[in-house]
C-alpha cells in the first residue's frame, strides 16, 4: 500500500507492506489531514521515522469485535501500555510507554491502512461528513484547553496565531461565552473568525493590549511569541502553550520575577478528547469549511506537504 | 528615627523623619526580619529607593480607630488603591496601583516606625511570641502555594532550596499530608526538615528523581534551577516558582515542546494571607525556632544584611 513516510528527515511516498493488526483494529483511511506537527516531524521533531499523519477518518476493516467492522471512525492518537495507573484510569495520553499515531513509535494515517487499538476508535455520527470528521483530532486538541484552564464567560481571551489551530481554538473558546480576540497576520484567515463574531487584530496592534487578558493562547507556532504573549496577561493570568516544534523554545527573555510577582500561570496543552469535538461537529457549531484549502491524492503527499507549509494555506487533505 | 535604606544600590542606616500616618495607621516596629528579597532589592531588584523590609511585628501607635491603638500586629504588605475591582473584591495583592511595604513606593519595616492602611493590619494572638510573629509574612507566602495549586495528600512534592523560604514551604506543604522531599546543599538546614519527618536529598541526588513529582517548588533563588526542576515533574505536573531576583531568569534552555507534550504547568506564587499563617504559628505547627539565626540592633542593619547573605545563615532579625 502507499504511505507518506519520513526517513532521516527525508519525505517520500513509498509502497510498503500492509500493517498486520495483531490484537488491534485495522482501519482503511478515507481521508487524512496534514497538521503542522507533520511539518515539524519532517524537520526532525520527535526523531520519528515511518508513516506520518494523525488526523483521519476511516472504515474499520478488521477488529476482534466483529460488530464494529464497517463502522466509520476517527481515532484517539495515543495508545497506552494498558497496564499503568494512567491507562487504568482511562487516560493513555500521558502513559510513559505510549505510542502515538504518526508521531512516536507507531505508523500514522497518511496511508491506505492504519492500525490502532479498538478502544482508541470513536464512531462518527452519520451526519458528520468525512471532511469535517478529519477535524475531530485538532478540534479535540482545541477543546483540550478547557480541560486545562477554567475559562469563564467573563474572561478576556486572546488567541495568537491565525493558522488552522488558532482558528479552531478561537472558535472553540468563543463557544464558552468568553470574549475572544484572535491575533494574526493574514486578513483572509482573520475574516473566518470575524464571520463568527470574533474580534481580530494584527500582531502589532495586539502587542499594545498589555495586561488586559485573563488567558492568552499561543498557537502561532513561533517560539519567540511567548514573551509578547506574557506581556498581554493580567496579574494571575494564564498563558496556554499549544505549539510543539523542533528544538528548544527561545524563552530566554522571560523575566521570572514577573511570573512570580504577577503570579502568572504557563500551561502546556496538547491532546484533547475526540467525543466532545465530534459533538460540536455534529451540531455544526464551528465554521469548518472555511478551514479546508486543498486536497491531493496520497501519491502526491510530498507535494501536499509543501503546499501545507505555504503562507495562506489552511488544511490540506490527503485521499488514499 | 533610624531606618535601613537603599539609595542607588547603596545600603545605609539613616536618621530620617518619622512617617506621617495621614489616613493610615502608624506602627512602632518591635522586630523585623530580613528576607532574601531585601538582599535582591539591595542589588537593584525592583529599582526601589527608601527604607527596605517587609516582615515585622509591631504595636499600633496611631490609628483612626482608637480601639486598635496598643494592639500587637503584623501587616499585609500590599496596599491597594481601594477603588479598583481587585481591591473592592478584597484582594489588593495585584492592584495595579498598589504600593508594597519596603518593595514598591512605600517605606518598609527596617525602621522604628512604619505606616500601613489600618485594613492591612492583623492582630497577633497573645500566645505567639514576637520572634514567631515576624514569620507571619514569609509563612503566609509559603501557604500561598496552596492558594495557587491544589495539593493532594497523594501527591509527591519536591521543594528545591533549603533556605528560609524553602524550609517554610516544605513544612507548610507537609501539613497538607502530601509526601514532601526537600532538596538542598546544607546538611544542617536539611536536618531541620528531617526532624519534622520530611525526606531530604542533595541537589545531585534530587536531579536523578526524573519525572517522579506531581509538584516541584523552586525556592532556591537560583534562576538556573528551573530546567532541572522541570525534569523532575511527571506529565501534567506543576512547577511553582517562588523566588524573585534581579534580572531575567536564564530560562533559555526550556524546551517548549516538553511543556506542551507533557502538559506541564508553571505557576508563579508570591504573597499569601497572614491569618492562615498566624493560625499555624498559634498551633505551633512548624519548627520556627530552628529558622532563627541571629539578631542585631537596627543601627547595625548594614552588617546584619551582610550576615543574612552568608552561607548557612537563616533568619536574621533587626530590633529597633
Amino acid at each position: 500500500m502507499l504511505a507518506l513516510q519520513v526517513d532521516k528527515k527525508k519525505l517520500l511516498v513509498r509502497d510498503v507492506d500492509q500493517p498486520e493488526p495483531g490484537a488491534e483494529a485495522l482501519v482503511r483511511v478515507l481521508l487524512s489531514g496534514i497538521c503542522n506537527t507533520d511539518l515539524e516531524i519532517a524537520r526532525g521533531y520527535a526523531g520519528f521515522k515511518g508513516t506520518i499523519g494523525h488526523e483521519f477518518v476511516g472504515i474499520v476493516e478488521e477488529a476482534s469485535d466483529k460488530s464494529v467492522v464497517g463502522r466509520r471512525v476517527v481515532g484517539e492518537i495515543n495508545a497506552g501500555c494498558g497496564d499503568c495507573e494512567l491507562c487504568k484510569g482511562g487516560d493513555a495520553r500521558h502513559c510513559p510507554g505510549r505510542t502515538v499515531l504518526g508521531i512516536l513509535g507507531r505508523d500514522g494515517s497518511h496511508a491506505e491502512l492504519l492500525r490502532l487499538p479498538l478502544t482508541n476508535l470513536v464512531p462518527v455520527p452519520d451526519s458528520v461528513v468525512d471532511e469535517h470528521a478529519v477535524f475531530a483530532e485538532p478540534l479535540g486538541a482545541a477543546c483540550g484547553i478547557m480541560e486545562r484552564v477554567a475559562i469563564k464567560r467573563t474572561h478576556n481571551v486572546a488567541v495568537i496565531g491565525d493558522g488552522k489551530l488558532g482558528l479552531l481554538c478561537a472558535q472553540a473558546i468563543a463557544l464558552t461565552g468568553a470574549n475572544v480576540l484572535l491575533i494574526g497576520k493574514h486578513a483572509e484567515k482573520l475574516r473566518i473568525a470575524e464571520r463568527r463574531g470574533i474580534e481580530t487584530l494584527s500582531p502589532a496592534m495586539g502587542a499594545k493590549r498589555k495586561r488586559q487578558f485573563d488567558v492568552v493562547v499561543e498557537a502561532s507556532g513561533s517560539p519567540t511569541g511567548v514573551t509578547g504573549a506574557l506581556d498581554m496577561l493580567r496579574p494571575r493570568g494564564t498563558l496556554v502553550l499549544k505549539s510543539t516544534f523542533e528544538g528548544p523554545a527561545r524563552m530566554g527573555e522571560i523575566n521570572q520575577a514577573r511570573l512570580v510577582v504577577d503570579e502568572i500561570s504557563i500551561i502546556g496543552s496538547r491532546c484533547g478528547r475526540l467525543q466532545p469535538a465530534l459533538d460540536l461537529l455534529k451540531k455544526g457549531a464551528l465554521d469548518i469549511d472555511s478551514l479546508i484549502s486543498e486536497e491531493y491524492p496520497l501519491a502526491r503527499g510530498v507535494h501536499a506537504m509543501g503546499r501545507a507549509g505555504k503562507k495562506g494555506v489552511l488544511k490540506v487533505f490527503l485521499r488514499p
